[in-house]
């Protein structure tokens, strides 16, 4: 089945194109697809064919696209992980916020063909940048099938998991760090920042965190947040909390 | 990467898995993945290396497997489809209650292992027919790749397809005819089976719809609820509703 559009495009369009090729490392056989996938719903509609002519079906279908990448990016990258785990991170590294993030890497937005009106608000807004890359996703998987969009979207996957990973770390160590100081003495944990040593891409952080006289630890990180994370962890085994 | 799982099976479970794979028409290169697709987490709790064991994760990966092959079909089949047109029909079609008839259809229930307490409830539940069909799927990925899910999937979308449509078709005439008698005569239409003939694989089927003195029309179709949807679908345009 041939998924080709009939379209004419514009010398400057397929420049234009050609461009966003090299930014994705990609190299379409139907420059269609990929061209189809920045055309805003807005600036179809100003056409007469709409239906033939917006990104939004590329989206359902890049949409999925994205949900089996992630799914089994994560079932081999954790193979002891529950499916909870899985299902809660498989839904941060799918989220709009996060697909927009790739879409602005990629340049995405300067890409996207709008409507006067849409146009006209200045800034495209975060759901249409995670959208058209997702039609983006869409169509390189009807032109070049599952793997190439897997070799793409690995190394996002990577980053992503790690900056997930460590944001979590942070936030639940800190947090119920907090929360148990607050609810047992009314106060606020302190950290302060003790050493800050070694080369700019091998750095060393020393943090430490006391509530009153209750208890003081510390602990060591390649970052601030990292280190605060440790000494807050050294608190809560102190504080028999872990 | 290898997902293979060191499980030694007992010689009745491997013969279980044989019949399976004769069920479903495939051959899986490792037969520990097809085993783990039907290790209910009740059964597994009873072992002690549970997360190892149980088939929640590749039912969470044949989810997603489920969804690009969905979503997929549904582009392809429908290439003038609108976004919403698709993602309603796919919701359908990836519903545990549609999922679960596909998983009886192939007797999966049967193959299930579950816990003591699991079992004494008797029926196993559409949500577990659901999930074990996903678990399948997910195996089915891991060992054969998208093409095989492909194969074997789409002749059961063809026939949702098909289903949904008929479905969708008769309930929009007949209760677009419906609300309009009630609201304008405080009446309901009547249907009459006025004529069914023709061999068994071929049959015809003749309904009149008629509301009081207002109107009469009829239609037909190689089925009751066909003909009485043509019947309401001419009804309507009479009234020039349509």
């Amino acid at each position: 089945m041939s998924h080709s559009i009939r379209i004419k495009l514009s010398p400057e369009r397929i420049s234009s194109l050609q461009e966003l090729q090299t930014l994705t490392h990609t190299s379409f056989k139907d420059i269609s697809l990929l061209h189809l996938a920045f055309v805003h719903r807005s600036f179809a509609n100003e056409d007469s064919d709409r239906y033939l002519s917006d990104n939004e079906r590329l989206e359902f279908l890049g949409d999925s696209v994205l949900g089996i990448l992630a799914a089994e990016y994560l079932y081999k990258s954790l193979p002891k992980g529950k499916e909870g785990i899985l299902a809660k991170l498989k839904s941060k590294m799918v989220s709009a916020p996060a697909i927009a993030k790739l879409s602005r890497h990629y340049l995405f937005p300067e890409f996207l063909l709008l409507g006067k009106g849409e146009k006209e608000k200045g800034e495209v807004n975060l759901n249409l940048q995670a959208d058209c890359f997702e039609a983006f996703l869409g169509a390189l998987y009807l032109d070049q099938g599952l793997n190439s969009c897997r070799i793409f979207l690995t190394p996002h996957f990577q980053k992503m998991e790690k900056a997930i990973e460590n944001a979590e770390e942070t936030k639940d160590y800190k947090t119920i760090l907090q929360e148990f100081c607050q609810k047992k003495w009314k106060k606020l944990p302190e950290y302060v920042l003790l050493k800050e040593e070694g080369p700019d891409h091998e750095k060393e952080f020393l943090v430490s965190v006391s509530c009153e006289q209750y208890f003081q630890t510390s602990g060591d990180g390649k970052n601030k947040r990292r280190a605060e994370q440790m000494a807050a962890k050294a608190a809560l085994q102190f504080l028999k909390l872990l």
